[in-house]
């Protein structure tokens, strides 16, 4: 009976051009009239459905480092030839394309492949999708896409990522429905930047090997480094500053220890904050998480040696100086003098009146000779300054160096 | 014979008025009853159907800077006419409208477009849509909308934000739906105002350059600063004001380290809690931020002259000066002098009284030649405190000036 | 045919009064064969279908003061009169009443007016109506309502506030569907209490002036304040108490300064926790916030006092005393005397004993004209102490008359 | 159509007892052939149906002392007969039971009665139900329950709750629906034992005053305190102990006040993790919570006590000592000798050696009557070590009387 | 009429092996003309349906230790012989399988009998099962499953896990439809590995006693220990050293207690982050757990030592000295003389020197008879140092051993 009507129809309006939505209804009606949407709609059923699909990115919700994982927000678009949706234009008021829920035509059970959730139908019952007249199908489902994805963090905040998003065919294999790619990457055209990621490239790669129909679009991100470097890069980098700071501080302040463990609890509470930023992973250690327990483990040197310093500080006069100690005492004058000398043959008076100071006393060749623990600790406090500088230095060069380099 | 029974009903109640609900019901019938839904009811299917879309604001649930959110809650009123849908009220019983499910009419699969959730279809299968007999249908979706927003904090809390919502037509283009506005913004009659964010401005734009249907609302929202000067503002000002309060400290004490540590790290939990209020972006820095950071530098700064004055001040008498520490103290005695001679001539008293105290010993000229490393630790103190204290005021003055030159 | 199986039904078990299932689907099938729920319910359809809504509370969840939030459970009782179905129970086996599932029948498209959630339908489809043989509808959806509700938390925590759930039907308009009340306020009978609030009134409206069918429970609720005394108010007070007790400190301890430190950041950190139980926002600040702010600059200022203290108490001997630090000194003295001549005349030979002490030296009365800088800090922490415990005491008196006037 | 087919099937396949699909499908269309699942299953509808209600507990999934909620995992059984699903297995090729979707037959409309969600139709429309040939049927929902329990930890961690899980027949009256039970409690055959909670005694009740069917299912819980008693009890003991300690250190150290800061400090943060942990309620408040307050008084006046001894301590020698500090003095060397003496018989030579020492100088009667500020801080720190460790072991031995007692 | 169209297609289309929508159509129509989805698939209903079922695991998502849930990702491979559901390939134009929907079919109502959310149906409305001709069903539902999985973290971080996830067969008794397993375990093919946990093995069981069809797939796994080791062990050792470091600050410095008691209240922070990571349970202690109170009990002892140390430092001169702390003197003489004889013969001159000062004055045996309390606290400070130092020593290798023998 509908076709009689599509006939009535036709007939009615003739060659005018005019389109009711009595002639569209007819059309519909004639096309889904013996329309099975469990039958896969090839003319020779034995030939794959080809489907060409290509994925706009909108945006970059967020990368959850330590669940590894990726949010993303985009739509497809895919597109199949359905040999049942068929019709001439001319014969049907000139009526070239429909719109028809989606869930009234036949479509591949194409699903996120590496997904954290339940398979969900891609769409929903209210999506209308286009069909031309030669059978073209036009579905764009747009979606958010949480996709599993490897964080490697040992180059943080220098990071640099590849994320996929894989599209399976989930029940039909490849001889039922086959999946091409007409791009070469996803579409960016509707992207808008994010705050802390940079996408450096974009693939599509449609898999040979298996029988599964599979396609995997991957995005390569690159994080903007500059917020971290900001808020964890540089408190970590003064703080390391002030556990050397420590030396500064001569024994007699009384104030060295509480200092020196107050530094070392910091790192501790950096530790703790970094960690919470990054994926507990046993695989890949941060570069600087590394570098934060190699602060930590100076840290504690530092607090052994202000104990040791301390101690010593304190000793009585009476119990004799042994020789590494008396070593370090003339290793601190040496550096002392050849530094005056070096920079300030200027101050040569000052020196000369220092000499006098000095000489009121006994001959300062002696004094040296005859070091007080004092001196010791002195000396323990030029002789540690300057080799944890070193340390600090070379670590820190090395941290950069290696995440740099890395990236 | 639904129309056979329409026929009967207008009969019987002939020029009655009343409507009961058997002739309701026949109308319905006869209206549906070879309606499909899945056609756009226009006569001319050449026609785009115009849409009239408005936004009714209704609470702005919130605003969540670090995921860039926006949390909305409000209605559309979107009207069309449906020319399948009209009917002559006086051969009716003067039936003028009706009550139809959204789900049994056409109606366009228009979404949000810029949210961050699957689409979702609006309203819900319980809603009713009004139709006047004219075929004017009127839609009404409640809806809390989730919408993504980038957030420019960098003039937090003064900062102003501009938040679109978007609503697009998803599968139809600009040749089958078309949007236009006929409002100037977005209705706030029924909005209840927010405790932290005031409604500057609002806006509709419909696109015109794209095939796609689209209508952005936009919301230009300024934050009240109140919360943020009083809970965030004024104990960073404190503290800053802790930092300078160091060089109050004498030496002696021998708390003065301990205390700019502690400062320090007010500075860094600060910083922390800054952090977990503002975005994660490399793109834009807060004020703020960039102001904590040059605070937290200036503490570093402090302690290591907090730590360089400590070595001073324990240094064995026996150590000659050098210049430019003679020179600071000169310094400090000029500005003491200066200062109390501009102050207090009143207090001639005291000074003599002063110099009697000080030439008890040696003359307080060559006394001041001949300063004690306590001394020089003093002109320290009295330098960095006026020096950072400037340093401090101009950070501060820079800061608001930022902020609210920027907003 | 449904009415000639009644019929039939109706002759077979005649004057009999026991129904079997095939009478009441009979029944149930007849009045429903001919019914379109689409169709307002009423005889004339010009009248509106008049609902009696009435509430009864279960529980009140939660109330959210930081998303200014109320969540409570409940089940609203919905009735109203379906004249289509009405029948007579003499002739239909003595039934008078049937049950049948809410989406079989014309109800209301009633939802929450005031939530944070999109529309839902109330009830489910598994839920039964009853009805009644004269056509009497009665549903009672049980729901979880989240609706918003601006939290005043000036005089937390003895703040009162007022809630709202509001009920909208939303598609109808008042000429269609009419709302009023048959009781006063909620059905508090099977409310359980809650641990936090107590409900103190609850009322209802039904607004007459908009199109809108609307009807607004209102809940007056009480917060239970006794958790926050002990927990929040205790604690503040105690660290009121311990600012001034710096200066019962002597500066000699060497503990002044970082003692006073940990009360500032003690009062930093109860700020933070305060912080995050109230609701951000800019239009109404706490009393307890303003109080703690007003703590921690007295706090900052015990800081400031106690710097210069002992800055001052490190002076050396030989600089002079200025003359306001001279008043203080005496100040003191005088305090101290009146406190001891009031007190203890009985404590005379001790005093006359410390007259014995004086007398060793030089006459005290010369003695006070010749302070010491030690005097003078002593005399900064008598005064300081006296006068911030005064600051102390009327603040608190201020919270708490403020907080109790004003709930 | 469907009778004369089982008809059919039974000539055809007669006396053979096998079953085919075929046999089973025309019985099921011969059973829900005429069968209207709104009806209640009751040859007389005025009697009501009988539910025999269950409930198997498979899992304790969580006890929410916060938001008191209870969530557990298990299954109902509900058995009733449905005596429209009657047939003869005789003449049915002995089938004697039959498998249906639960939404192909009348089910009562049980919901959990004191949940926190809206109802949710239990099973799902995948679950069969077993029908037995007799018209019994076997509904066996698994469900997740969240339910409303209020937690009294009035004894934490030694309490005991009362839970219960309420299940009402929602639409229906108990004219209508009954409840009956047939066991006297849970099955707990499959339950799994909680880590954290014993399950002591489980209880089954009909409630018969109202018109609702209602069926309570209580669990008495019990909580293993072992894990609260490690990681909260022990170390709240230790923080006791700590605030004794200070009077343990001498006021010549220099850290007594920072020392008893940190200790009051602790327990400011240990009852924030402990009210993290226990609900908000005004009405209870944990012994735990009420033995920390204590506590924290305790350390207070230990601060308030410390800064007064400090200040005594650096008191002028010059100042005299009052009367009450002098008997403080002597009451410790009271208790000094009288220890000595009851213990150190054997230390008569040492105390002789004292003697000896004592006697160098004046007599020591004489020193005694003249103590120092020193003496006086000594004997402050020996009676409040005593006073306040007899304080604390009653607070801690009351603590735990009262929990033991209380569970 | 179905029937009649295959035929006809049969005739149309001949030997021709192609096959056309249309044929596959009429095949489908043909097989579910008189399919009823409830009816077991049995040719003989007195036989069970025989399911195979296999677990292809895809990823371990999360092991979540405090709420002890296993949550992974991965899919099921059910097939069974559906005996409705067959044909000869020859004379439907070669077709030799067909997808359908799954739930045009029966399928069993298996479900995941472990988890913690409500049973939900497997697969989706979308899914599509393969058929083939002889009637073999393949479905294969993906699933992200939550299971509850008991954690025992004794030997954390070397724990080894057994992790079930248990498939039922709700309503179908073991005599309707049975499982069994045709693989050895789980199918690990697809798996990508995790971060932290390793699978050692994996294992299937199908239960027999019991009436319920049910499969147990079980996972063991083992913690990669890396990651803890580095973030918690190492930092736990480190501040196991730094509370012995005490014993090497002397009590001059004036910093011990301060000292002692932050290494007191760092143990509590890191108690309280370990707790964070493990379940609440009082029925197994973690061994690391045990070790940190170990260390906080030791962490006390040092705090209660380290007082009493300082009381004696600053007991007067004046005070004999008792005898067991004139042996503890003796006792570190002994042992600084015995140490100095062993390792440095060649400090013999040294130890000479120190002679030569030491007979300055008095002979160096009587000082050691008469040792003042300074040399009370340094051998408390040496004894303890050594004691606790042991003590830690062995607890470490204690936790080690118990860990890594445990596990």
């Amino acid at each position: 009976m509908a076709a009689v009507s599509t006939v009535l129809a036709v007939c009615f309006f003739g060659g005018v051009n005019s389109q009711t939505p009595v002639q569209v209804k007819s059309l519909v009606d004639n096309l889904l009239s013996n329309y099975d949407k469990r039958i896969r709609p090839m003319e020779d059923q034995t030939l794959p459905v080809t489907l060409d699909v290509s994925f706009s990115l909108i945006s970059l919700i967020g990368v959850d480092e330590v669940n590894e994982k990726l949010e993303t927000s985009g739509y497809l678009t895919i597109r199949w030839i359905d040999s049942l949706l068929t019709w001439d234009p001319d014969s049907n008021n000139g009526i070239s394309k429909i719109f028809l829920p989606q869930n009234d035509i036949w479509k591949p059970d194409i699903v996120l492949g590496n997904g954290i959730r339940n398979f969900e139908e891609f769409g929903g019952s209210f999506y209308n999708v286009e069909v031309q007249n030669v059978g073209g199908v036009d579905w764009k489902p747009f979606q958010v896409f949480e996709t599993q994805c490897s964080i490697d963090t040992t180059y943080f905040p220098y990071d640099r990522e590849v994320c996929e998003i894989v599209f399976v065919v989930w029940s039909y294999t490849v001889s039922e429905v086959e999946i091409f790619k007409s791009a070469n990457g996803i579409n960016l055209n509707e992207y808008t930047e994010s705050g802390v990621w940079e996408i450096t490239r974009t693939d599509v790669k449609v898999s040979k090997e298996s029988l599964e129909s599979k396609v995997t679009f991957s995005i390569h991100i690159k994080r903007k480094p500059f917020y971290y470097l900001f808020n964890i890069i540089i408190p970590i980098l003064f703080l390391g500053m002030l556990t050397i700071l420590v030396f500064a501080l001569p024994v007699d302040a009384g104030e060295k220890m509480s200092y020196a463990m107050t530094v070392f609890l910091s790192f501790a509470v950096f530790l703790t904050i970094i960690n919470t930023l990054l994926p507990v992973s046993s695989d890949t250690t941060p570069v600087l998480s590394r570098y934060l327990l190699m602060q930590m483990t100076m840290s504690i040197l530092v607090l052994f040696i202000t104990a040791l310093q301390i101690r010593l500080h304190h000793r009585d006069t009476s119990v004799p100086i042994s020789k590494p100690f008396r070593f370090m005492v003339r290793l601190m004058h040496y550096f002392h003098c050849r530094k005056s000398r070096k920079i300030s043959p200027a101050k040569h008076k000052d020196s000369e009146e220092r000499d006098n100071f000095d000489s009121m006393g006994e001959t300062s060749q002696e004094e040296e000779n005859r070091p007080e623990w004092k001196d010791v600790t002195s000396a323990i406090d030029f002789l540690a300054f300057w080799s944890f500088f070193l340390l600090y230095l070379s670590l820190t060069v090395y941290l950069f160096a290696t995440i740099i380099r890395g990236s």
